[in-house]
């Protein structure tokens, strides 16, 4: 079973903390809005601009990313907490 | 009887609890914002853009969709539970 | 007498409660923003798109629709109550 | 003495209970939004659309209008209640 | 000394009491929103439109224009009160 | 030491009491929102327009200016009171 | 490790105490919105305007950028400070 999002949509799997990178990205206790890591897991087709252009997502299935806190909504899908994102809210990408 | 949604709007109606995938989606009760499953039963011409392109919605009748909790417009048809939102509240298409 | 609604404006009727189509749509009492419906009387010449273009109304006279509670401005005509809107304060057209 | 309105910008002067139109439109006492009725007294020479096109007002000279109970900005001219709104204000035109 | 506005902002000067057009434009006391008297002294070189292009003002220096109270920016210019406003908060030129 | 500002940001100096021209303009106490005098110390490159024309700025190092009192970002240069502004918090250019 | 921002999104890392420049810029306690100095580690592929065209950022890798105090998302990576924000943040580069 799988979600397909839609356009500018991002489908990820948030990391378990034995997944996350050792001492690498590390969110402070007193930041406001905590980026979290997640994986992509499915990405929609494209972001529809004004002119009506529809632009290929700049994360691709697989791809670590970081995004701010409160972006997205939460969907738990066969027991993995996952998360349904604009592409605006990523931050970056691991590497 | 039947809705026909004007532009990017969309008729969903929401699957009753038996009828939720089984093992598959399940919103977690701290889940600010829960997605919800619906059926499509009909669907808008498409959005109008800026540059007066109209351009035809990516979810069509029979798709079964994940959207927001706090999106569309609640109607009851024949005694079920419908919505009427816009395509840019799905999130995505379960399949 | 009459009103000619000004652009993407339209007028509709109410429907007396009579007149509401038996066994069809019924609005629960728990929904927070009630769908209405009501009878197209006049419409305006269209919405005027950012790029200049005046794009022709999908909604047209005698058209029967649903609409947000919440949209619209109350005028009553001749003894009748009646309803401005805008094109996108109509949900979907009922057939 | 006259007020030329600029851009999109209409002056009307409201009409005094006893021009009202008999039988005709009445503001019921429960609604929120009462549009009201007043004659236009003059219009801007247009509204200036975002590709620079500057697009003639839909009301002119004469016309008797509705709108919306919040819109616009009260003048007094000639002792005579007056106000200037935008035509994004004016709901219809009474025929 | 003196100030000259950018783009589409124009530098008015109140009009004091006594120069106030008698018989006029009076401003009813129950007015939520009083547009004000004054006499543009300098105007900018246009309003810069989305697609570049700038437009010319459509106030000249010499204009007696109204406005509504809570637009502008005001100062003091040799001892006599002014405002600096965007062209958009002038409601009309007085003739 | 220098700042250089970014498209159409504006980095100005605030003018000290003894600076501020005589006899000329005056913020008067009761105004709410109060411009203040300051000297342009550097501009950026210009304002990047949705049409991707980046338009050169109308203000000049050099230039005395007026902004609006909740305009801007405070910064200390060299003891010196600084601020760095958007071309569109700028009201004018004082001659 | 490394995070790549994603269009117009921009890496930085904040100067410790010691390296902030002497006798520069200083951050006046009164100022309620601080701008705060940092370096850029690395930047993302270009804004995307409503053209569809994707513009370069301003700053590059090593620039020493101003920004204001609200902005952007702190992310420690390997024990350091960072923040990753949008171009439009940066409030200018120091020289």
């Amino acid at each position: 079973m799988a979600i397909r999002p839609l356009h500018d949509r991002i489908l990820v799997k948030r990391l378990k903390e034995e997944e996350i990178t050792k001492g690498g990205i590390i969110i402070p206790d007193t930041a406001k809005e905590k980026p979290i890591e997640a994986k992509v897991v499915a990405v929609g087709t494209g972001r529809i601009l004004d002119s009506g252009e529809v632009r290929a997502l700049a994360v691709k299935k697989g791809d670590l990313v970081l995004f701010g806190k409160y972006g997205g909504t939460e969907v738990k899908i066969d027991g993995d907490d996952h998360l349904i994102l604009r592409e605006d809210d990523i931050l970056g990408i691991i590497e």
